[in-house]
């Protein structure tokens, strides 16, 4: 399969996915200030960032609300305290994970919501529970995305009987999901290369989500959008689970679109992820 | 070019090299502790390393003896008060800076010396010069390489000029050097591939030496390695100018050849570079 685009040019159909309060929020419970939350969605608007995830949709039956900050729970409410009503062309997500959410409850109609896309999180052996979330998100009116985690431990013909679900399926993209950090480009590049030949014969998508446990989280980022992956994500300073992800600061300096601009994520770091540094990345 | 090997293989070409004393001298002046480096010669010995770079060849009516430690100058005392005679497969190298050096005065015969190869570093500008040392070392009985530093600011009629010069003489091997970590993977592999063609055909060979100011140090080292790069070049905790070099224990991790061995350098990590790192990773 031939690479898409070249290092001279840029691809109009890449979205710049933040999720630093979502994978971030592993590290420290999701107890970010308001200060620091609402700091991150001016820089991810001024960066022009497509996507910020605001956290997951996690079931309150499930875990402890003292035990953990609002963004584990992204009810509507404590959304608007950040963004009002999200007013601007950036688009918001939540991460509902299969078996840890009831979104029947918790997801409210698309048009009483801030929430633009639903990002369902699932390991490879629950395909079934995440497309039935899919759908009813998608009923609801949501933008959705299937997450299929930890993939270097799945079975190639289970990836592709994956993906002929998901291809019937009402899902906008199929995420390449590396929760270990343990794939090497050679491999991001022929299962991108899979996911989104599949993908885009049914005019869907495919995104990148990569993990930093060989160093390799930005390197398998720009490998899987050069074999055609559109949804990229990233969070600023890698701050996420483990060793974190792809670095928002290294990925806007690479990508060429004029519609991003590194500087808001660098004075960002600067401000917020230096003092959370200092603090040992807790909140 | 096609890839070379894959990933359930491994090519017997391969030779890793640790430059950490030397380009890790970079950061602490190579005030390195004896036990330090006697400790690291012993781990890289167990780990199955090829070449061990000792430092530089620098020439003391340029630098000043008490700035630096030892290993600026790679005295053969010196050298011989670590390794003794070096009865062992690993080889040894130093490096010598186009400018910064005298060989002519400093280099001992190869039967009087411990060393095995020189390696003559270069910006493109100055590759008459490096061709002369090359051959001086080479009449003297020495393996040579010729390491183009500050690659991403060449110009590419320049590198094919000196890839020419470089065909021509006496040199063992050519190393892509990305000094400023400015490389994505997508043009050391262009570069590499453009070295590997024009080596290979008069039985030369090409290393690459990566920096990690984008994160792709490693990615960077093993795109080259897959597109038929030898040398590999790693320094143990990435420890180098600037941002650092590859990683030892990823490259390590990476490869598939049974006769390198982690887990003395993991060891060596834990003991001497965790300790180094507390310091600042002053000496």
């Amino acid at each position: 399969m031939e690479r898409k685009g070249n290092l001279m040019t840029y691809r109009p159909d890449i979205k710049v996915f933040d999720a630093t309060i979502r994978d971030g929020g592993l590290v420290n419970n999701f107890f970010f200030s308001d200060e620091f939350v609402k700091a991150l969605y001016l820089a991810n608007l001024r960066a022009g960032v497509d996507y910020m995830e605001m956290g997951y949709l996690a079931d309150t039956d499930v875990f402890k609300v003292e035990d953990f900050g609002d963004w584990k729970f992204c009810k509507e409410e404590n959304l608007r305290r950040i963004v009002g009503n999200n007013d601007t062309d950036m688009k918001l997500s939540v991460m509902a994970d299969v078996g840890r959410c009831n979104i029947q409850r918790d997801l409210l109609p698309k048009e009483e919501s801030v929430i633009d896309c639903v990002r369902v999180a699932t390991y490879i052996n629950t395909m079934p529970a995440a497309i039935d979330m899919i759908e009813y998100a998608h009923s609801l009116g949501y933008e959705t995305t299937c997450n299929i985690m930890a993939i270097s431990k799945a079975n190639t013909p289970d990836i592709e009987e994956a993906i002929k679900l998901l291809c019937e399926s009402s899902v906008d993209a199929l995420y390449l999901v590396d929760s270990y950090g343990s794939l090497f480009p050679e491999q991001v590049q022929k299962l991108t290369a899979m996911y989104v030949e599949q993908m885009e014969a049914v005019g869907k998508k495919v995104g990148i989500h990569a993990h930093n446990n060989q160093q390799l989280a930005f390197a398998n980022t720009i490998e899987a959008c050069s074999m055609g992956a559109s949804y990229l994500d990233a969070t600023v300073g890698s701050m996420g689970r483990g060793a974190g992800n792809c670095a928002m600061e290294l990925l806007l300096g690479f990508l060429k679109n004029p519609r991003y601009n590194l500087t808001p994520i660098l004075r960002f770091y600067e401000d917020y992820i230096l003092a959370l540094k200092a603090k040992g990345l807790k909140g």
